[in-house]
């Protein structure tokens, strides 16, 4: 089949025939419908986490293994995270802070930028019928959004900034507003009065997202940070301390909410695709996904 | 009056006569019995804050002042923020989160360190007769510890590290301790299991607690941020991405629970005494109060 591969050093990013993979104990097969490119992808290819192999972690596709499967020709998304099953995170149903994980696309396990992929059975969804692929390849990045109202309360009427008015910020900012906040959403330039904000998300992927969200945050308020970086995060940390500010890092989501809401249109994603590249054209997507205001670009296999 | 005086530079470090300062409308004038030296003097000189003055916001003294006053003759400690008294914070009883505070021998409003001091009477708490000087003196640092407990759950059980085991690291530990936390204090080689704290408190002084405190804490677990240091603060955030952990600034805290865990001998804090000093001799203090190991430095006016 063919993959998109990340190989060693930055220059060689090529789509090139790998074996199909097999699918384990317990594991389906799923035939890749249409991949997004995550900000994520792009720095794996910068460095981060020293990554190798294929890239891609959100994807819809169809299940076409194992025959006795009850997953079988079902359409899906699926969790990206894969835990050991036997730790104490595991069992609490929180696979995606197991210590010994792997992660699609990400870290240990081939990703979804190619025809075929593997993933435990557990952690796929079945896709409602009303949604069409280019929504529901969506659900993963959704998830991440949605996971911020798992960890801080919004109440209504709750000002909340969300900076970087990438993907990942504009779904952030559709999900604080479904449930009541007032929301912003700034770019580099956009101007707010300082300390005037009960929440503030960072989602710039920028070192300069942090020290911004400082000024941006009232005394006691909360910013939840979404940046991953290649590079270490350098900020003056006096005024998180005297303003006792709290800081929440935020990851990966369930994916529930966010087919929930998709599903109910409570959050449309269709405007927020840029561009839609044959798989054998990935390395031309990635140049575009890197574009100062591309949003998602997605691959199809 | 005698008081110890910050001039510009960090040279200048002297005790000399100023002015006695005069209470105006709504404060009180007290006469200082014991202040007690603490890290933020120590940065304050380094250049934190740009600070000329008299600095010093630990204290125990007696009400001399106005005649009228209700307070006269009692021995007292006071809250160190001054806040306008006026603005949304000021209402909500968080003068420590206004905008337009002072704050005692930190901001805007002449300290500890010298003969007399004047603060607002709604600052000021008496100290219960069952306890002496040098534990009232501990207050304000006491206050700072107890905050956390305000801010985070801590559980009977809760395994935390307490990184720093200089004098707020060692409030720290018995406010938790008392808490029904199972406490490690760690200094600078201590050694921990990774990833196994629930709960790590950054109270080092140092840049190089976050990345520590980072290493040590559970995912979704929670870091208390103390140390307030003169520079930047440089780490690589993406474990706190990941990890989702919860990071919270914390500063000063109420009086009334550490009045009241000096008084029910909750927390012992004499064996925390370094030194007791003449203010006189204020600079030798500074100089003591700084070397590795040394624990609590007193002034005596």
């Amino acid at each position: 089949m063919k993959a998109l591969v990340f190989e060693a050093g930055r220059a060689a990013v090529r789509v090139r025939d790998v074996p199909e993979p097999r699918a384990r104990r317990g594991y389906a097969l799923v035939r890749v419908l249409l991949s997004g490119i995550c900000n994520t992808d792009l720095e794996l290819r910068r460095g981060y986490h020293g990554f190798r192999g294929v890239p891609g972690h959100e994807f819809v596709g169809v299940v076409e293994g194992p025959a006795k499967s009850r997953w079988l020709g079902k359409r899906v998304v699926g969790e990206i995270n894969l835990g050991c099953g036997r730790c104490g995170r595991c069992r609490e149903g929180l696979a995606r802070h197991c210590a010994r994980r792997k992660a699609l696309g990400i870290l240990g396990h081939p990703g979804a930028h190619a025809g075929l992929l593997t993933l435990p059975e557990m952690n796929l969804r079945e896709v409602p019928s009303g949604l069409s692929d280019e929504e529901a390849v969506f659900t993963e990045p959704l998830a991440a959004a949605c996971e911020i109202l798992d960890q801080v309360d919004v109440a209504r009427g709750c000002r909340a900034a969300v900076l970087g008015p990438g993907k990942l910020g504009r779904l952030v900012a559709q999900v604080l507003e479904d449930a009541g906040a007032d929301v912003s959403l700034l770019g580099r330039r956009g101007r707010a009065r300082r300390s005037s904000f009960d929440l503030v998300v960072e989602a710039t992927g920028s070192p300069a997202g942090m020290p911004r969200a400082l000024e941006l945050v009232r005394p006691r308020g909360t910013i939840v940070w979404k940046s991953t970086h290649h590079g270490p995060a350098v900020f003056d940390a006096a005024p998180l301390v005297v303003s006792e500010i709290t800081v929440v890092g935020s990851r990966c989501g369930r994916f529930e909410p966010a087919l929930e809401r998709l599903s109910e249109r409570r959050v449309r994603v269709e405007h927020l695709i840029s561009a839609d590249f044959p798989l054998a054209r990935a390395a031309a997507a990635l140049k575009e996904a890197a574009r100062p205001g591309v949003l998602k670009v997605l691959l199809r296999p």
